[in-house]
């Protein structure tokens, strides 16, 4: 007997990955959470039917989230995370050694149990001294803390059920208030392939708040269509001109300086969205 | 009623396509082949059950076979690509003014006459006066030629079936002796998550007959992973110091100068498989 879950990426295409056990499933307050073990994958975070992360290819969207924004600040203390209570940002955050604290704001707790219980591959970093883990509305403990962050990353479901809210320029206008004056943020942007209004949009509304806006990408097969995007908003430092030689040496298995910069070359229909 | 077209891509994991009605599917000399509507990607080539090209992202692969190489070359007059009997390769390849011939040696005929009657914006280059359309084995037919190619693409299927033979250091050394003195070359090789192992192989059997080989990548979201590898040897082009100010500007959607340079650039874990 074989066991298939399927995913629908959009209406008309999807991803099917063969499966062992169920490990966890229960309907929290925000969302349907599922913990399954895949073949291909190993084990698989899976929030309202969507993956949200698996032990083999987190390492890309978790790097690539969190390391081109701080190796683009010269010396990021303070860092807040919205979502990702699953810990793979946070454990990233904690390789550079400038971090003096973290704060994690995820508004569901079932992710972050359950992640801490069954994927600590990942979670691993989540009671580490300089964390702080805040189960609480992003959007208001956003609003509430003023000239705080060097960066933020908002590390958000889709833009369906309880991130909605984090798709929206009243958001990213806090989102510079909650900054220092030379503060930067970045928030996954959705797949350039089928998402490609969803990217203009935010784009644009970025780009009315922040001086600097930039869209980078990375590839992650477990995403639809396999290629992820990356928007930054940044008051003062531009990612593309960025002194890197002086940074530390961290452990990675995508980033490296060069993607660093690779990472914001475009394809032609990408470019072609935001202008 | 609903109809999903679903191709394993490893033993653990697919892609599944809504799809309409199946235009066309036969029994080949040398394959299963299948023409399929699809909601996401329009009309879709299938063979042995793998998705080869689709109306909405052959542009990808196509124009990354394609101008890599013939924008690492100064001068290309002379061209030959091996498979590709949909077309695709050989309407890019004419966007560019030096070439004079394109020579394309496809061994399934049924391929050519189902992409030209049914897959039209692919195919539409395949009768122009620069083209010959030969039926034959490329295998053979690169045996066969000497120092007569200024750029070959391998543009196979996978390493499986009919194409197998495409993937072997003998098939590289004959390349090597059907290229000018000054040639290159370059060969559709998998993806870079499920195909590792033969990725490293190739990298090495290339490296071992050409004195520069190099990888790139692009983001193809019916293929395995959405992240694909070509691999190109070349005798005396370097495709990193090419100069292209005084190339022609051609019509694109996801090649650009900066995606030339880009797609070299690799994530750690691929950086890796080639040392």
């Amino acid at each position: 007997m074989e066991m298939w879950f399927t995913e629908k990426q959009t209406e008309n295409v999807g991803i099917t990955c063969k499966t062992g056990k169920t490990i966890h499933m229960e309907k929290t307050e925000y969302q349907d959470l599922a913990l399954i073990d895949t073949l291909q994958f190993g084990k698989m975070l899976v929030l309202d039917g969507t993956v949200q992360t698996t032990e083999k290819d987190e390492f890309i969207y978790h790097e690539m989230i969190t390391h081109v924004p701080l190796f683009t600040h010269p010396n990021p203390k303070k860092v807040l995370v919205i979502g990702g209570g699953d810990g793979g940002t946070i454990r990233e955050i904690l390789k550079h050694p400038s971090v003096e604290k973290a704060v994690l704001v995820e508004i569901d707790n079932k992710v972050v149990e359950v992640s801490k219980k069954y994927l600590p591959t990942i979670s691993c970093s989540l009671d580490d001294s300089r964390v702080s883990v805040l189960i609480e509305d992003g959007i208001k403990y956003v609003q509430n803390n003023k000239n705080e962050f060097d960066v933020i990353m908002v590390d958000s479901t889709d833009p369906v059920g309880p991130a909605v809210g984090l798709f929206a320029v009243d958001f990213y206008q806090a989102i510079y208030q909650a900054l220092k004056e030379d503060g930067l943020f970045v928030a996954q942007t959705e797949s350039p392939f089928y998402n490609n209004s969803l990217i203009s949009n935010v784009y644009r509304d970025i780009q009315s708040v922040f001086p600097i806006t930039q869209l980078y990408l990375c590839s992650i097969p477990t995403y639809p269509s396999g290629l992820w995007s990356f928007t930054m908003g940044s008051k003062k430092y531009h990612p593309l001109t960025v002194e890197q030689s002086n940074k530390a040496e961290i452990d990675t298995k995508y980033y490296t300086k060069e993607i660093h910069k690779s990472a914001f070359s475009l394809p032609k229909f990408v470019e072609d969205l935001l202008k």
